[in-house]
């Protein structure tokens, strides 16, 4: 890597006098927060470009990239989130907004794919809604971090079906493996869902084009998202991912963590449900035990 | 400011390891350049996300704001190359590609109105073409940091009228303010232009919207371009500033130089000039002597 103590001290000035001038440009924002954020952001982007010994042709690419992105995105594609999301960044930033607190549920990503509207499930539904792929019983309880059970604590639930689709991604007016329930007066909840299968984002724009540059996969590791509510609680936005998932850890958003990776049992044909449901072919079961930190923390 | 040695020990190790994870991401990068650059970006977004803490709505802002900016950029409007300039990082990318060498005269900012089909002028020529402004007479020589005359090397002039629009602003395809000559036999020239004067950038987009937030004016220095080639040269992308201007310093891109402040001498109406044309009003008299490096330095 070019190294910054190579450069003359001569140069080093003109670099740095530069950097202390855009800093102190930030100095009439009133608002101090903002002022920080700016001052911050100068310094850092200045550092990488100053690292690297950024050349112009370099600088013109990223200017086509950032172009390219922003023209890709529309209400249903995303190509920043996109980005952030394959960096690390949108990841970094739950890390920071969600810190650990007593044996509370870990949060991930939120991903683009949320939508308000889900339809409601009884205790024991399918939030599958005619979606393709291999049922999964999933059931488990939310707690407090002081092990009382949360009864009402709203849980919202959404994945992808087996061709790695959304609902959203098929017909922006679908709603299917998407649904939200509540918690039973012992904290417990019961749902069909899905066993969740790899798929890659959508890879046809400049973030799919810099991942095949780098090397590296478009595909996500197996997931099934949850965002759990309770008055008085923390928000929790996680997934949970099968144990022994192909892809896993190489996750291209980096959302896998170790205490979210769940055993999904998966069952022979003919095995009888537990609550009498007749599948057709094989079926999975999950146990995801939640518990919400305090809200404030 | 925030500050990560506030953070506890297992959160800080919790967001390092992220940060090792996205950077060895890249490992399988073929390119070794690309490698570098990809985990030079990851380390410096990753330390400034740290260093500010920054919180899921501000997260959800710049998204937000990366969203506008790609969504004004078209052919004619450059909202990510307006953010490069008032975040000072495309006058960084010109001093780290552009050192100082010898006497060779120093590079600013390139902009976004340069065109590649600029109109030719003959020595002492008007490049206004019915742009409105006072005239300017400009005049000079191109040397190498040898002292010895360049003879043909070609000067493109371009800049904004006095209403601090540039040609391609009021119409894509129209041509004025901007030409394109060649030094004399003793590496001279001289030419008609106009007076700059200063104007704001585009500035009713997120661009504006930031500068307005910081309380940052959208204002450049008065400024007339140059890009000056000539075989076996560095090619000298550049402005000259006149000297008194009420903008100056203060300029929202960061591109003025001590060393490219000139005195642009305004003559009283009816004052004859160098070349006996004659003035409607006043005008004004500026010498640029340009010096140009080799070529690789």
């Amino acid at each position: 890597m070019s190294d910054v103590r190579e450069v003359s001290p001569e140069q080093q000035t003109v670099e740095q006098t530069l950097v202390d001038t855009v800093v102190a440009s930030f100095d009439a924002c009133e608002d101090p927060r903002l002022k920080e954020v700016m001052g911050s952001l100068t310094r850092h982007l200045h550092a990488f470009i100053r690292d690297v010994r950024l050349t112009e042709d370099e600088w013109s690419a990223a200017i086509a990239f950032l172009t390219a992105a922003g023209h890709i995105t529309d209400d249903v594609r995303q190509e920043f989130i996109l980005l952030s999301d394959t960096l690390g960044a949108s990841m970094q930033t739950i890390n920071i907004n969600n810190q650990a607190y007593a044996d509370a549920t870990e949060a991930t990503v939120f991903g683009p794919f949320f939508v308000e509207d889900s339809p409601a499930i009884e205790p024991g539904g399918d939030m599958a809604f005619g979606a393709p792929g291999e049922p999964c019983w999933v059931t488990g309880t939310v707690t407090s971090t002081d092990g009382e059970p949360l009864v009402g604590a709203k849980i919202e639930v959404w994945e992808a079906d087996e061709d790695g689709l959304y609902d959203v991604q098929r017909d922006a007016g679908a709603r299917a493996a998407r649904a939200h329930l509540f918690t039973d007066a012992e904290g417990g909840y019961r749902f069909w869902g899905l066993t969740p299968t790899p798929y890659p984002i959508p890879d046809d724009g400049p973030v799919g084009k810099m991942l095949a540059a780098v090397g590296r996969s478009p595909l996500r590791a197996s997931h099934l998202h949850f965002m759990v509510t309770h008055e008085g609680c923390r928000t929790l936005v996680t997934h949970i991912f099968p144990e022994g998932d192909p892809i896993g850890w190489k996750d291209t958003v980096f959302g896998v963590k170790e205490s979210l990776i769940k055993k999904f049992e998966r069952q022979a044909a003919g095995t009888p449900t537990p609550d009498g449901r007749v599948v057709d072919g094989t079926w999975s079961e999950v146990r995801f035990d939640i518990v919400l930190a305090p809200s404030g923390v």
